[in-house]
């Protein structure tokens, strides 16, 4: 092979390595967030939605929250609180303009997913036993290689649910 | 009764009443938008999700763009143009800030799904050879009652898609 070539099944090489990595790390088998032992779930992107919201800020995101069946059938029928077994994910986007859009609309005014912010991932998991201590949710957040928030972090996930406790510590309300 | 319990109940049966009229407008034995015949898709508030979005100026909304098996299929796997049969929803909710959110983060940045827009509810529905005429894509569109958009409001939808041939006219890209 000519040298072009040589480089450019590296630089291939390299990037295919890359996205594997990327993906892999986000796979369930991963390290358990502290305190509350919880892994990444298999398939959480597949959930249904619950709910989509944008943070301005410092988190300056767009944000979908994905529940499992069972907190899916919950939200649905009002039922509170969550049954244990419920689960809901929230993945955020960095919040970027869309160009493309903005052409069609004829303005600015279009703001779409762009790449995933360092805390990309986060779960709440209902085990009224398990996690009694803290409103009967664990929590878990993870970054957008899959690695887990520490201790300090995740202390700080409870005291900030504790004043919705009327709707069972969960701020996002389903989306109709 | 007293005056005030019938009064209650009055306007207790008046509310479920309207909010089962509302849900049940929105179910797939409804109108078929004109043109491409189209009606809304059972279940479609159960397919998984591709992206989020904001838009400002008169739409100023938050939605979320789900899409069947057929779709999500073909967007993990990158393939284009989509396969027939695949079918692309969007949902739309007013763009509304939460006090509920900015007291915990300790200042106005959050904001979430309000009630229901004027036009709630889009879909593409890929079919190469019903929809030839239009790049292979059915459009509908429905409002919050579920009640489909006429024929002019139709027409627009496809000179829009245009511009976006090489991604087979699809703007919604797959969030990761």
């Amino acid at each position: 092979m000519k040298p072009i070539v040589l480089l450019l099944v590296a630089v291939a090489s390299v990037a295919s390595l890359v996205a594997f990595t990327t993906t892999a790390s986000r796979q369930p088998n991963g390290e358990a967030a502290p305190i509350f032992g919880i892994k990444i779930f298999p398939r959480y992107r597949d959930w249904r939605l619950v709910s989509v919201a944008h943070e301005e800020g410092t988190l300056n995101d767009l944000r979908a929250i994905l529940g499992n069946d069972i907190a899916i059938k919950a939200y649905r029928e009002g039922k509170l609180p969550f049954p244990d077994g419920a689960i809901i994910a929230r993945l955020a986007w960095s919040y970027v303009p869309s160009e493309e859009n903005d052409k069609v609309f004829g303005r600015r005014q279009s703001f779409v997913p762009g790449p995933q912010p360092e805390w990309y991932l986060q779960f709440m998991v209902k085990d009224s036993k398990k996690y009694a201590a803290t409103g009967g949710w664990g929590f878990a957040q993870f970054d957008k290689d899959g690695k887990p928030a520490d201790e300090t972090k995740l202390r700080t996930c409870f005291p900030c649910h504790e004043p919705i406790q009327a709707r069972d510590f969960v701020f996002t309300q389903y989306a109709p």
